[in-house]
């Protein structure tokens, strides 16, 4: 395709393999970092080498971690009795941006699916319920998502856990900022039957 | 933002950088990139690496280039009078995939653009007047975007070549494929200008 030879095709097809880049926009991309080989291509390709050097899932929590734990199961501020369980670690990092939750995390690595064949054991839930005594947790916060599959995992684990631990979940309503006319029904559902007085 | 460290969020301000993709983007990116290690993320890094190191532009004709001069440059074969121009190497790669033109390109590297400062100077069109005489070129195929730029480019182009050699432009037309609904004035007009007898 590109007579620059097998280099330039060779870095386009793995760019393509990114998610939200297809081959159109990977060629784009590539284009992008030969014009800009010394402040983007160059730095970028040592930037990679980096993470993969040094980046591994926290054994505690499945958080990125340079070493075997990561910052927030490290801190002690963190230990406050309370453990948000998310789905990854898109979600934790949505969550820390918030700056509203102060203590730790549990990354479960996926839902609970039928259609996927995802059962308990591929996700890091035995470990969950280690650490309910081990870091001597009152809450565990189910902050997943809500579909079929996160809700599933929600009552999963709500059962697993059973009465050893107070388990809660995020509230469902209207988003902040967000205009009714443009919510799903489930929403508008959900936001009216938690409804509360002013 | 992501408790990982800095080399984490290093790669994601660099991912940012590219065309397409924006914080929220490079973000998932570079998680997707961390789950794939080995099959994506270290070959990737390699592969930018190795572009890096190799790839420069062609000294004839600005396409993308492992030494001096490009395939396309070295093949006897492509030597048959005609050389198309193009704004970018995407364009080269484009009119290459349709598999259509035999002969050499040459490169712009840009539009003369008044907004953007763009002069002759900065773009490789002292280059092809050269490279007339030198590959005993007969014809000029511009193949320039549609716009304002590329269409003054073209203009600019064939004033300089003058009476040398033959200046040609791809015709403006509907698309194969396009819906007459989906068009721009500008395209109809062309085309209905441009119509040919059945
Ligand atoms: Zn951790
Ligand atoms: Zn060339």
């Amino acid at each position: 395709m590109a007579d620059a030879g097998t280099e330039i095709e060779t870095l386009i097809e793995l760019m393509a393999k990114l998610p939200g880049l297809g081959p159109r926009s990977a060629r784009r991309a590539v284009l992008h970092l030969v014009k800009k080989r010394g402040v983007l291509l160059m730095p970028l390709a040592e930037a990679m080498a980096e993470v993969g050097r040094t980046i591994r899932e926290c054994l505690n929590c499945g958080n990125l971690a340079t070493g075997d734990i990561c910052p927030i199961c490290e801190s002690e501020k963190r230990a406050n009795g309370q453990i948000c369980v998310v789905e990854d670690v898109a979600d934790l990092w949505a969550m820390e941006r918030a700056q509203v939750f102060t203590g730790r995390y549990h990354v479960l690595g996926g839902t609970l699916s039928a259609l996927d064949g995802t059962g308990p054991e591929e996700l890091r839930i035995p470990q969950l319920r280690d650490r309910i005594a081990a870091e001597d947790v009152r809450e565990v916060i189910l902050a997943l998502g809500a579909t079929i599959d996160g809700q599933t995992t929600a009552h999963y684990i709500a059962d697993e856990l059973g009465e050893s631990v107070s388990v809660t979940s995020l509230a469902q309503g209207v988003p902040v900022g967000g205009e009714l006319d443009y919510l799903d029904d489930g929403t508008i559902t959900a936001a009216l039957s938690a409804r509360k007085a002013l």
